[in-house]
């Protein structure tokens, strides 16, 4: 049975801090932006855990595998490289819609986004070592089958970035709703899901939902481990099966 | 009237590179492609352009100021501390999603995405300092109305994220239908859209288009200017009045 | 007594690479080098270690805390993130310049900087956990009297550089053959010492002999601990007690 | 003749910032000095100039070829993405030392280093574009022979450093005293010197002073150019005759 431990990061007051005393400069505010996610997504990636851009202001990650020391730490870094400070929160969970609601509920009870007072805050609880187990983590890794031959090769980019999207969102609305999963876009034609613990029929029908309703034909690997990245892993190698036979679904457990 | 010079960047072979020998680690690629982002949008960013992440793989951008030099520097930098190559298709277009599929199909004319000899093309023509004007490039910037009350600090950070997406995916559809416009969600609760000549009543008709189908309440400024950022931040000032005065709509010319 | 772990760090057959198949633009290399150090001087930071930039080819760093899986994943992720690869070689000795032979002389068995076949070595041997003490990392941060009164505020950039240097040159000579440390500058008016068990006298050996070779007055903060960041850390808190009292050499024990 | 624009830049009050509230992570401080140089490197490569570490929070650029805009750009970006600000002084003269006394005379007469009310300075002046020409940049390549088969293959990192550095260490001082030169490590076993016009004897005792000096024997290629690069890149191709036809100096006009 999963045990998902999700973190979410906040950057404190940053709404107003892009435009005070004026507008910053776009290309700026992308490159901080960009920058302080790669940041993260090292920091977090070397423990094994797995951070997504999500809005940039805010960021999803699972954290399982990483303590509230480590969780400090980050926080003590990007406050010291960075002039914008950030406030976490973590909680765990039957589901990663659960643990994330949890850790939301944690930021939010500390302050507002926007309150300029509310700095660094660091709130929550993380698993024990002792009690982590291979289970503890399912990822599934969605792709659009044949990209590159459908869309990159023979639409402009901007339409097949809509298909992507479309994709992604459907997919997205379906596996919080129906499987209480968070679905992130990575890039290309990818998005990783965080799931509980699902079944071939249960991504099957995410498949068939998303052909459904948005036309866009998807494959999926999926694995369990430890940690995301060991969970991850095991999900990339089975969406490589998927290409190399032909599947629609491969779980590598 | 407006004369948008587009490009599109591709990295070279880049679904083959992310898992040969085998997988690579994605906390890694994520940290990749963030950062080749947050460096083309130094480059590009400091000669007054915007370019936006879109899927990571490919990036599209607004480079009205760069130069056939510049696109060659920006290619040749890439190579010298990425271990990935990238190939630039640039045109100009009565609209953006004009330019934007001459763009494209000059990369396409060139190889496949996925082709492993395709390798650092640079095709296509970028506008003359001479022939360039005040009003060739139209910028405008989107966001939810009290995104911050409404949704950050009320719903699960899943749930704030969904209904941003939604928003967004509903704006985007709708601005490259009825308008040839490029929408790019850019983090927070922003969309900037590139734009060709709309009027007011365009602008009014997107946002209630958005409020029909999702239910997610939008305000808009825009610019003008000789290049992305200069109406981007035209567009960013009118988007202040917005929020000062209550509006829902502001035109910075 | 201390038990320094010490780690070098060498980027594979760099030489070449930076001229072929022509010599590359001289800003990318420092892009490089500089980014590449950033990204090891957070690995190894964020395991409370310390890395000194050196030679860039060659980095130096105090390792005690980090695993031999960690050094295997900092060299990993190098790999999928940078267009060079790099070999390492660990090792511990009674003293730091022990130490660091040991290590340079792992990744010299390997093969040669330039040998084009040699690539992500990994060798030697890393502290078991359960033999750490307080006391296996002894480091002094030194600093120049006054830098920014007698000479920033004063000269011309490059002659306070000069004297900085001038400086930098005379204390790290001594300090390798009087006593068996490693003196790295860390910018600034400042230089960090890799130490064995040095007493207070040693300090001010060290401080006078600078004084009368070079003329350049410096102070001296020190500190001990489990790991480079706890002596560094105490060290810097110690330099902070000289500038407050006005003392020349603290010891942070 | 050489007209050398040179550009110092400062961060504001680095020093008090560095241990207020208290001392920062050593690991931290390194990442930030070296991003930021990163980053500057690659602004002003961009446009085809130079720019060197030297102490990090100081750091001396040769910028012929950007404005004062482009210098009141870089100003503004950093001020919007590092929890730091920097001032910047600008300085041509007829020769680099000189160049550089009045840029580091600008920002002393704006306000000390750690004067916490001096915050983005910007003062001197540029070179009009149509003052310009291809001699106005004079750039020697020195590097050590043979350095891998001598030093790094050989002797411990450490002591390889040693030799690197008192080879830098003599010819620095050298280059400034008899030749009003500003020469900076670049990494490896190379060292960059800014020239007025030299000649060939005056390369040869420069060469022949440092191995009476300190027995570090080194090679030159010597370029000229409109811009650092274009003298830097021609450097780099004279040093290359020099490996091939194992000569000591080579001239790239």
């Amino acid at each position: 049975m999963t045990n998902t431990q999700v973190t979410l990061l906040q950057i404190d007051n940053y709404g107003p801090w892009t435009v005070t005393p004026e507008p910053r400069r776009e290309a700026d505010l992308q490159t901080l932006q960009s920058r302080l996610y790669a940041d993260v997504s090292q920091f977090v990636g070397n423990r094994d855990g797995y951070v997504f851009f999500t809005r940039f202001d805010n960021m999803i990650a699972v954290t399982n595998g990483l303590s509230r020391e480590d969780h400090a730490l980050l926080q003590e870094s990007i406050g010291n490289r960075y002039p914008v400070t950030v406030s976490l929160g973590v909680a765990t969970g039957t589901t990663p819609v659960q643990a994330l609601s949890d850790a939301t509920a944690l930021i939010q009870e500390a302050g507002s986004a926007q309150d300029k007072n509310r700095r660094e805050c660091l709130e929550g609880r993380t698993i024990d070592d002792a009690h982590r187990t291979g289970e503890d983590v399912q990822i599934a890794h969605f792709d659009v089958i044949d990209a590159t031959g459908e869309y990159t090769d023979e639409l402009n980019a901007f339409d097949t970035f809509i298909e992507i999207e479309q994709g992604y969102a459907s997919l997205m609305r379906h596996m919080r709703r129906a499987h209480e999963s968070l679905a992130f876009f990575v890039g290309g034609d990818n998005v990783i899901v965080v799931c509980p613990d699902l079944d071939e029929a249960q991504y099957e029908e995410a498949i068939y939902h998303v052909q459904e309703d948005v036309d866009v034909e998807l494959q999926v690997g999926a694995g369990r481990g430890r940690s995301a990245h060991e969970a991850g892993i095991a999900a990339k190698h089975a969406l490589e099966d998927c290409r190399a036979d032909g599947t629609r679904i491969e779980l590598g457990w």
